[in-house]
């Protein structure tokens, strides 16, 4: 089976010309099919307070009122999105800007409004694996906004990291697949102080230990529970490493 | 031969929510491959002004500084585009929005900044048939928004009725092409004080003849030119039409 590797970066990298630049060298350099997801938060809530739109966070996600909506399919889906796409090309990434909208690529419901009302808010139904198949097979690289649709004409904000993680699962039936997650640290580290401590493997026994023994706690938690619910959903691994060195991280597996 | 449309609709369509749904409409029912090229410039100018952006035009054509530049790519690639794509998701039509930079679609060069300077307006270079043909084959209907790209990831903004003469060009080694504008007449009149004085077909002798006794004039002029110069470059029928129904209209051949 041939293999897809499914990278997730956050706006901090793709927001700023050099550490953008930085990446996408890496980026281009991953053999086989590939997929970006990126992020763009930074963006649009300096966007939203140029156009007098007041940001409002709750648990880190953002309330997406209408005003936000047209933000956010503004910088995500124009500004950041195409911004990646020409880097790209300018490097012979053959990439193609995504929203969940294009090809039907992500269908989501409007998040309830209840306990919490996050206005345009789309959790993922159904990932189109069918059709990214098809542009990757065609030798495209899919860049996608975290923006998705209820399939009714509602466009709907939904969280970058777990588009991610259900297009990984999309595309199972198709690929090998290796889910990538981006971010400040170089991988999950052994010693919270010393940042070369990273752990290159971690499986399900290991992971157990870890938490056992108080290495693992807080915020990797999280990650690693949706690490795991990929694994489950027939994701081959999934890796959680720096955007400056794709190649080191650590490798979460079932084996 | 397979035959292909390539359909121009203009911002004031696609930026109201009522005449975009009756634009669909007609555009889903279009049979056989298409390709929608729009427009999105009285978005552009009105978040401008919101973002204290000022607009300045030149003989009809937007002066793109960098500050515009952001403007259009949010407001093109992201909100009129993404809105485009959504709703036609929700009617039926399996779109993908696309810009220059995407594939590589459009390559253009930044026009010489004298004796005027546009700023960042780019002048087409190469349409990438080959991709476009790839999508339309895989039963794909691309949203075209009016950005192009240099090649060395620079974004460059775009005449729409260019592109979509340029992409109709660049789609006649695949297909049979019909490029199609629409405007907010029903055709081409024959008498301008009649709504209903569609002239229906116009070849070269008879538009001859039409500039010559005076029923075309001005403004219609640099529509025809672009007209013939696409029918020399092997499209087979430029029409031009109302938005709102696009069976009538006039047919502008060599026959």
């Amino acid at each position: 089976m041939e293999k897809v590797t499914v990278i997730k970066v956050g706006g901090a990298v793709v927001e700023d010309d050099s550490s953008l630049q930085t990446f996408l060298a890496q980026f281009a350099a991953v053999e086989g099919h590939k997929v970006l997801v990126h992020g763009g938060g930074r963006s649009a809530t300096a966007m939203a307070a140029r156009l007098g739109v007041e940001t409002k966070m709750l648990d880190g996600r953002r309330i997406t009122d209408e005003a936000m909506l047209e933000v956010v399919t503004m910088v995500y889906g124009g500004l950041v999105n195409k911004n990646i796409v020409a880097r790209m090309q300018a490097i012979g990434v053959n990439a193609i800007g995504l929203t969940g909208a294009d090809l039907d690529c992500i269908r989501s419901d409007k998040r309830p409004s209840v306990p919490i009302d996050y206005g345009y808010a789309g959790d993922v139904r159904k990932v189109n694996g069918a059709a990214l198949h098809t542009l990757l097979e065609a030798g495209f690289v899919p860049v996608m906004a975290p923006l998705t649709h209820n399939g009714k004409g509602q466009l709907l904000n939904t969280n970058a990291d777990t588009i991610a993680a259900e297009v990984a699962k999309g595309l199972v039936p198709y690929y090998d697949v290796t889910l990538t997650f981006c971010f400040e640290k170089k991988g999950v580290l052994s010693n919270p102080a010393d940042e070369d401590s990273v752990i290159p493997r971690i499986n399900r026994t290991q992971y157990n230990a870890l938490v056992a023994d108080g290495t693992l706690s807080g915020g990797m938690l999280p990650k690693f529970h949706n690490a795991f619910a990929a694994l489950d959903a027939g994701v081959t691994s999934v890796v959680i490493t720096s955007a400056v060195n794709l190649n080191s991280g650590t490798t979460i597996n079932n084996d």
